[in-house]
């Protein structure tokens, strides 16, 4: 068997056809597989690095850029980061809203609002992590399309581990340095070990999602992953407080 | 010149020299430089994608791991996730407490507790840009310690033109859709040009701060980033409330 790339691959994937194989050149062939030219590593150290790169600014919500920073203007660097930060702030809108639907809740459990930023951060994070490592592994196809049911698997067992672990130390720390009661512990505690469940799931399910539909996975990252946890959160939240507290 | 790698140099050095010139191979030396063996151009895309990897698994505050995603098992994954998510769950505890400090504001002006989630992600998703654009900077060499005070100065014209873009379009919804009144829009319009600042600032600061502490500027990303900007979105904003409000 003869190894080549296409004229029309995308560069990631004639990126892991070398590091597949090792070799120092590749022949690069048309849609006839007519022999048009070839590709040398050096050519490819870069490409592996511009791919990173390009991954992180996407999944930092950036419109990646090619240019260097130091020789990128103020206005241009502004320019990749203004849309989405845009984007995420109407969209965090919606997340506020939703405490203004539990007015009267808050107003007769004020403590509750002290665990807001915990919760959501906790959530943010774990559903972070996940999206990383899977976002990580679809781009140097340590993990493909054919095992997201696998992915998911495991993403749930770990959600589990990950969820009874924090959800404890959690329920020690509001019950013996917060003293916000067993109710109260017993609402934030269901609520970690729910949201971090919830986020994890999340987290693996988009990025395979978006690969699905031929999208980069790299968009499924961070800060879109942060704006709906934050939403899920507060709705666990509430809905539990609702049931556990009235 | 003979361009050679020494055998306690750090993986990414001898990635970024490759990358520079641009060779098959290089000599390595020991510190008393005696050839002790060649490094060839395939261990090199190996490494640089390993880096990439290592660094963005820091990034999403992972303890990081070589080992691939299916071939590690549910708790060794728990294992890489739980370290950190701890650590920032308690350290958001911080950031609640400072909710309850500011609880008779919050009772007095009920609206304000809904524009907390857009406050905290935005200047969140502001610092992370920041932070992911000067560590893959530093990570590729594009950006160095020396230009430290050009990369600030570069990052605070940068928030100055973000801060106040997303300033007006946040008090422009706050006006006509939200419709919270002329002293609420400020003082959240005031918070989101402020936060964003300060959220630039700190995520371009950290990262090189790191890297002159000799520590890996990955560490300082996401999710430190945004535990640190989350208490400082609620002390500008219940700061800017009292003196705006009151």
């Amino acid at each position: 068997d003869i190894i080549y790339v296409e004229t029309h691959d995308d560069q990631e994937t004639v990126a892991n056809t070398f590091k597949k194989y090792g070799f120092m050149a590749l022949p690069v062939v048309d849609r006839e597989h007519r022999l048009t030219g070839i590709i040398t590593f050096d050519d490819i150290m870069t490409v592996i690095e511009d791919e990173a790169t390009e991954d992180l600014q996407r999944m930092a919500a950036m419109v990646p850029s090619e240019e260097s920073y130091l020789n990128s203007g103020v206005f241009q660097l502004a320019k990749m980061r203004l849309p989405w930060l845009l984007i995420f702030m109407l969209g965090a809108s919606v997340t506020g809203s939703i405490i203004t639907k539990f007015e009267s809740l808050l107003s007769t459990y004020v403590v509750l609002t002290m665990f807001i930023p915990m919760l959501m951060n906790t959530g943010g994070n774990s559903g972070n992590q996940s999206s990383t490592l899977i976002i990580r592994g679809l781009a140097t196809e340590d993990v493909s399309l054919e095992d997201a049911g696998k992915v998911l698997w495991k993403e749930f067992r770990i959600s589990l581990v990950v969820g009874i672990v924090l959800a404890t130390v959690n329920f020690a720390k509001n019950m013996l340095i917060d003293r916000v009661g067993l109710q109260v512990s017993l609402t934030v505690s269901a609520t970690v070990a729910l949201i971090i469940v919830l986020a994890i799931m999340v987290g693996g399910l988009l990025p395979l999602l978006a690969k699905k539909l031929k999208l980069d996975p790299a968009i499924m990252a961070g800060p879109l992953i942060t704006t709906l946890v934050d939403g899920l959160t507060l709705m666990v939240y509430f809905g539990l407080a609702s049931v556990l507290l009235i």
